[in-house]
């Protein structure tokens, strides 16, 4: 059914350590093994791995792992395919245009009765579902707001009433951003945590690998990080009930359906 | 002024061997220190690889080099920046969707007093004039065609007369691709060579590797590769004229200005 594995920022930080637990669940602690991505943004800027092999295995997923590229905003996603084939143009994360700026989207779940909803000219090129609603939602983005908006939070408060709409057809539970700004919707699974001095130590559950953020942190840094489920066994992460969206700006939670 | 490679081949194969040659000009054997970028296509996905860094000192480019990732059309770019700063969104290629493909163009050159140019829906995310150019094609091409053209042959000898346009501004060196069909235009430099049964052997300029194709190649494999300047030095290059065009498909070169 895929894991997805986000994170926001207030400085460059790379995920090295979220994402050796994320791989892990591509084939080998996990059934997650028909494809993986990862985008990480810098400024206005993208970098893309993809692989439709399975992450445990790849070698692109290898060289992520071991070579920290830093960022404010990142999105990974690993893949047990339902709709569409095992193939790089069904492999998340998808990226378009938009405004000016790239954004990327990022899907778990499975949505039926969908064909019907109209992209506009933004065209899926893959087979997935997840695609399709990710053209609909900037279809509709541009309809309402020809030109980027001022207020981005209310933007993204309607979108978050677009993924109501989404949810409605099945699992859909997402991660979308612009490089700036880092949503998430939760239909069933989506956890987060926000990491701020005092650091400590943090252990994985699917590889044996601890760290201690103390070390690696500055006391002024805020990391949040977001996962289908919680990728460690030492910490409390929260757990989004169904129909939540958070929003996130340089790893603060700014917006959500309470506040 | 950038270098620029391309590959267009009837079976999927790898570029180490070009990429390696290439990879030496963005800052040892040549100037274009100020970043790197490789698009390979599998079916209707693709694979991006960037790095504002210099290729010549990059960790990824090293990757590329060493793992050969299989592809029958492949556009790579090695920049000296000009127009824009050095950053990720200034890095070629750049991909965009048009008619449910990904189109990926890099573009060899400078231009001056293109700013009029309209880019309809299709924004530019950098500040440089090749993205502007892509985006203003794009744009020109959805007007004249809002679905996907069944003429594809005439649809890129249309290509050419606005590329026409942009060399009246400068110097426009340009690759594009959908992933099938690979075309390149010419401002004035830009080589190519179809490597086809009986292969032989090819030597690098920049590095000291010499590869015997016959080892590496079936009988029916045909492969074309072009590049800014050619990258062995005992095989016979075709160089391209001021205005011209090129058009490949599976390797073979199916239209030009001439044909």
């Amino acid at each position: 059914m895929c894991e997805l594995l986000g994170m926001s920022a207030n400085v460059p930080t790379d995920i090295c350590f979220s994402f050796t637990g994320l791989m892990q669940r591509g084939g080998r602690t996990g059934p997650h093994k028909d494809g993986w991505g990862i985008v990480f943004y810098e400024g206005k800027g993208l970098r893309t791995f993809k692989d439709p092999q399975p992450s445990s295995q790849s070698r692109i997923a290898k060289l992520v792992q071991e070579y920290p590229i830093k960022s404010c905003s990142v999105i990974s996603h690993i893949r047990q395919a339902n709709r569409g084939g095992i193939a790089l143009e069904n492999t998340h994360p998808f990226t378009r245009e938009l405004w000016g700026r790239y954004w990327t989207f990022a899907h778990n779940g499975q949505l039926s009765g969908y064909t019907h909803l109209e992209t506009g000219r933004h065209n899926p090129v893959g087979e997935t579902d997840s695609e399709l609603a990710f053209c609909w939602l900037l279809d509709e983005l541009e309809r309402k707001y020809p030109t980027k908006p001022e207020d981005m939070t209310a933007m993204f408060r309607h979108v978050a009433g677009l993924c109501d709409q989404l949810r409605a057809l099945g699992v859909f539970n997402m991660l979308l951003t612009d490089g700036e700004y880092l949503m998430t919707y939760c239909s069933n699974n989506l956890h987060w945590i926000t990491r701020r001095a005092p650091f400590g130590p943090a252990r994985l559950i699917d590889e044996e690998v601890e760290i201690d953020f103390q070390k690696e942190t500055t006391p002024n840094d805020i990391v949040t990080v977001i996962a289908t489920q919680p990728l460690t066994n030492n910490e409390q992460w929260h757990k989004m009930q169904p129909g939540e969206f958070n929003l996130f700006l340089l790893g603060e939670r700014i917006a959500s359906t309470d506040l």
